[in-house]
Formats: C-alpha cells, sequence, structure tokens
C-alpha cells in the first residue's frame, strides 16, 4: 500500500483527486496508476483501470485471478466493475468513500450472485495515510475557491 | 443503433464477443467502439469504454452531459460506472444481459442515490438485431467446441 500511496501523491502533484493503485503478482508489482481523470480529459482514467492495464500488459492476458490490487480508496462503480472483469484475486483498500465506493460503501459489487466472478475485499490498510492525503487535497481545493471568490 | 451495430459486426469478425457502442453529440457520432477484450488482451477493451475515450477526446472533456451513448447491449458494471463518471446524458440500449448487466437488469446503477450523476436509460433499440448477432457468435462458439471434442 505504500506504493499505493506514492501513486497516490503523483496525482495530488497534478492537481488530481490523490488517488493510486497497484497491482501485485507473487510478490512483485506489476501494474502501476494513479488518477489522471482532469489532466487526460478523460473519464476512464482511475488510478486502478490503469494499473489493471498495465498489469495484463505485462502477463499478456486479461485474466487477473492470481493477482490482487491495492488501492488508497474504495474503487467506484467503474473500478469495481473493471476488477471483476480482470477476475481479480483480492483488493486491499486504504480508505472507504461513503458515496461512491462500489465495493461494500455505497454498493457491492464483490459478491453479487448473478456475477460471473466474485473477490474478496479488505478495507484499512493505511487507512489515516490514504485519508489524510485525500483530506489535505480537498482543504487546497477549499481554500483556492475561498481565494478566488475574494478577488 | 445502427451504428452500434455496425461495431458490434466488427468484434464478431475478430471472434470477440460481438457489442459494439456510439456515442452521440448534436447529431453527430463522435465516439465509437467495439470490444476488443480478447484480442488486445485488456479486461478494461469494452466498446463503450472505447466509445467514451474517444468522445472524450473529441470534446477535449471528460464532461458528456450533452451526450447519448447507444450500444447493442447492456453495459456491465465497469462500462455503467464509466458512464456515471462521464456524466453521460442518456443511454440507449438494444438487448438486456440478465446476468451483468448493470443498467437494470442485475444491479441498476443508472439511479443510485448517493452517486453524484444518474441518466435515463431507454432500452429494445434493434433488439432482436442486437440479440440475434450476439445468439449467432455463441452458437459458433458452441459448434467449435462440439467439432473439437470430437476430435
Amino acid at each position: 500500500m505504500n506504493q499505493a500511496l506514492k501513486e497516490a501523491k503523483k496525482a495530488f502533484l497534478l492537481g488530481e483527486v490523490p488517488v493510486g493503485a497497484v497491482v501485485v503478482y507473487k510478490g512483485t508489482i506489476i501494474g502501476r496508476g494513479y488518477n489522471k481523470k482532469i489532466s487526460t480529459n478523460d473519464p476512464t482514467m482511475h488510478a486502478e483501470i490503469l494499473a489493471i492495464k498495465e498489469a495484463s500488459r505485462y502477463l499478456r492476458t486479461w485474466h487477473l485471478e492470481e493477482c490482487s490490487l491495492y488501492t488508497t480508496l474504495e474503487p467506484c462503480s467503474m473500478c469495481g466493475g473493471a476488477l471483476l472483469n480482470s477476475r481479480i484475486g483480492k483488493v486491499y483498500i486504504g480508505t472507504r468513500d461513503p458515496r461512491m465506493g462500489s465495493l461494500g460503501s455505497s454498493i457491492n459489487l464483490s459478491n453479487i450472485k448473478s456475477f460471473n466472478h466474485s473477490f474478496k475485499v479488505e478495507f484499512g490498510i493505511l487507512e489515516r495515510e490514504s485519508r489524510d492525503l485525500l483530506g489535505n487535497f480537498f482543504k487546497v481545493i477549499r481554500q483556492r475557491k475561498k481565494l478566488s471568490k475574494k478577488d
């Protein structure tokens, strides 16, 4: 998760919501990603999607059953769905997303009967660090908004 | 939807599950995509994702509020989530996916209270054509399996 946090910090520096993710296969990181949605003008460029794409390229298969994904923020429904499509083995999460979180907080895509895959989810890995990074980001955003109103 | 079907046929010829999608903005198609999951070894390469990415590139924004997406098969949760993230205006669907469909059949991501967006969905546009194309594809797959068992 430390490596996922490192990715999230890259997003922070770009002015993006700081979320980072890595895919691990047999103890090695084979996919990395950080949120690039605004800087690329592409709504699909979330950290988890980019990490999954890189891992699939590395393994030359879309099957990631033997992999785990570590992400600093609970995935949205797009990323939760991508994890299902990749047949991911397990997902480790830093902090919850009460509004958009799709692996337990708002909805739970990880274990739906009609779906062709399910996977285990573990919350609370480096939770404080993941949450603080997001908190600091939104604090900066609010301060900027206040300043721009004063001008 | 005829253009989405045209995309789906490209997937059929590649040996992929035949699903196609287009994004329309003010009467013009600005994004196209067909399923390339197997041929690219990438679990995120669904028709809808590719059409959304192309439309965002065209408009130079991740906001697709003024756009509609036409897809031959009801989107999975990854694609349903991507449509939410893109703030899509409306989604038109050919045929339902009872197992994986995320816009009404298995789950319904289009109208969840805690989410930051919702959109309208219309089913049954060129439904027979969309369903028949999928049916023919799976018929070929089954025939191939039978033949390979005989060898």
